[in-house]
């Protein structure tokens, strides 16, 4: 049987199940954005790996290696910034294939560097070899986070406000900019910029963490379509997303309108944002989003409502959209 | 310049200082087994990770999924068991090419979880992605081990005892007979098996661990040649290495005659034994190993003394060979 029949998700379930009679007590596995590890009476660590391979996470010609450092390491951080973890260490293996050389090297530890020092954050190990193609990086990162606090997938209730901490699908955007050499004007800029060099909510995940008012998070990867199933299916619930309330930028606007390119399908399906999607307890959201604000000088984007029928729902301007969420992709903005 | 001027270790020390500032206090980052990371009043954890990238640390056709799934899990425990920790939980990244059908990805598997379930170990994570040629693994372990007493490469004194817990050169004699297509007598079969079915020194890790007497300790991974020097360079010692006092197998001394092969270069720059390498207080050596005797049914293997000379020298029949190591192998065995 071929993999593509059953993708990552069908692969992953064929041995997910076989591992967790092996779990310590209130240890937790596969499923959510980091796996926790209860370390001593006050704290759990959490871990997340996430593995780069070139030509499928990214093009060689197509992003400065410097910028490729910052983005492995960004994209884990996000994974721990998810749990409302605070970063204590990473972890990087690196295959090199031939024709990659030491000044290459340099620039991309040069980045993986300047992102670590703003979270203080050690590398510690790892692992280095020859590859016969392609550059892989594998990095793994450890946070720690106040016993029992992690926040969960699973942890959605009904009712509560759906929220995200920054704009959608800039990043999709900027990678439609960087395959089609569109990089000559400031949104182009903008957008790949978002791209190639996206900052993880570290802070923001701090903040949400402590909030008795969170319920459900994790961080935006492949787009909220996706990412919103996964709370969805751990939560046991479902949710209601407003197409004309997601959070975007002037650029991607501009930019979509030049390209006719669709800014919902961008911002719901492009995927790489790597804010923070998260529930918030319906009574406490008018109240956490203006401490939120007051604290951290930001907004959180109330999107939609988690609901009781186990399905995901779009509406536009409070219209449901009867087919789907692709119906919703046929006007442009 | 090209990366092979200055090799994985010249690579390594051009970025692994600027990261030291960042440790906290009490962990320990690049340059042993594992790093530590506190974790609680009574334990720390250690993380080890580890990529095995096709045609470089494996050839498809020359090892079954089965055994691979089992073996890249062992080489990552067996760094666990080198500090003397007890592996709780494992993450895996996995690069997956066109070619590769999901019965291959079953057994692969189903090798991990049996050597999984033999320690209780749950694959706690990881990452699955498609690749656009080889298959690539990444294997990060955490461990667990009682606060402060993790077996450091540093911590070797002179006059030591130097001590191995296996066989030496096994698996490097069953890689050459795999390579060779020598499998069609009981020595290869025995060989090749140690080759691609290692099994990593837990228990003896955990034993050791415990131990006073035992001061450095580390896992033979490169081969002893290679591996003494990092504890030497890390302890800032000597040491003499009697190459009649290597534990060789009767199927390798065997297999060497018939081959017309050096057993010791295999015993000593093979690599991938992954039984661990020790310094035992000498005064305590008899006592130490007679209770591992009696606690685990084994031997531990005497080969040499730690000396205060910042130099590895060989001996053979307690006689010096002159020239180094390679002089040693030009009488065969």
């Amino acid at each position: 049987m071929k993999l593509s029949e059953i993708g990552e998700f069908g692969f992953i379930e064929r041995f997910a199940h076989r591992f967790e009679d092996l779990l310590a007590p209130n240890a937790m596995g596969i499923g959510d954005d980091c796996a926790i590890i209860p370390a001593g009476d006050d704290h759990d660590l959490v871990l997340t790996t996430d593995m780069l391979v070139e030509d499928i996470h990214f093009i060689r010609d197509k992003i400065s290696p410097l910028d490729l450092g910052h983005k492995a390491l960004a994209v884990n951080l996000s994974d721990v910034a998810a749990m409302g973890a605070r970063p204590v260490g990473s972890f990087l293996s690196i295959a090199i294939p031939h024709g990659i050389d030491v000044e290459y090297l340099d620039q991309l530890m040069e980045g993986y560097h300047q992102l670590s020092e703003r979270y203080q954050l050690p590398l510690m190990g790892g692992d280095t070899t020859r590859s016969p193609h392609k550059l892989v990086l594998n990095i793994s990162v450890v946070g720690r986070v106040a016993k029992g606090t992690a926040k969960l997938r699973s942890a959605a209730q009904e009712g509560d406000v759906v929220a995200v901490t920054g704009m959608l699908g800039d990043s999709a955007a900027g990678l439609h900019a960087l395959i089609n050499n569109l990089s000559a004007n400031p949104e182009s800029s903008y957008l790949i910029e978002k791209h190639v060099r996206p900052h993880p909510h570290i802070e923001q995940g701090l903040w949400l963490g402590r909030q008795r008012s969170v319920h459900a998070m994790m961080d935006v990867s492949d787009g909220i379509a996706s990412d919103m199933k996964h709370i969805l299916k751990a939560s046991g619930l479902g949710a209601g997303i407003e197409l004309s309330q997601l959070p975007l930028s002037d650029q991607l606007k501009a930019f979509s309108a030049q390209h006719q390119l669709n800014a919902f399908e961008l911002a719901t399906s492009g995927g790489e944002d790597y804010c923070l999607l998260l529930t918030v307890e319906a009574d406490s959201f008018q109240e956490t989003a203006a401490s939120y604000k007051e604290a951290l000088g930001a907004d959180l984007y109330a999107i939609g409502f988690i609901t009781s029928d186990q399905q995901l729902k779009w509406t536009k301007d409070h219209q449901s959209i009867a087919g789907g969420l692709k119906d919703g992709f046929n006007h442009f903005l």
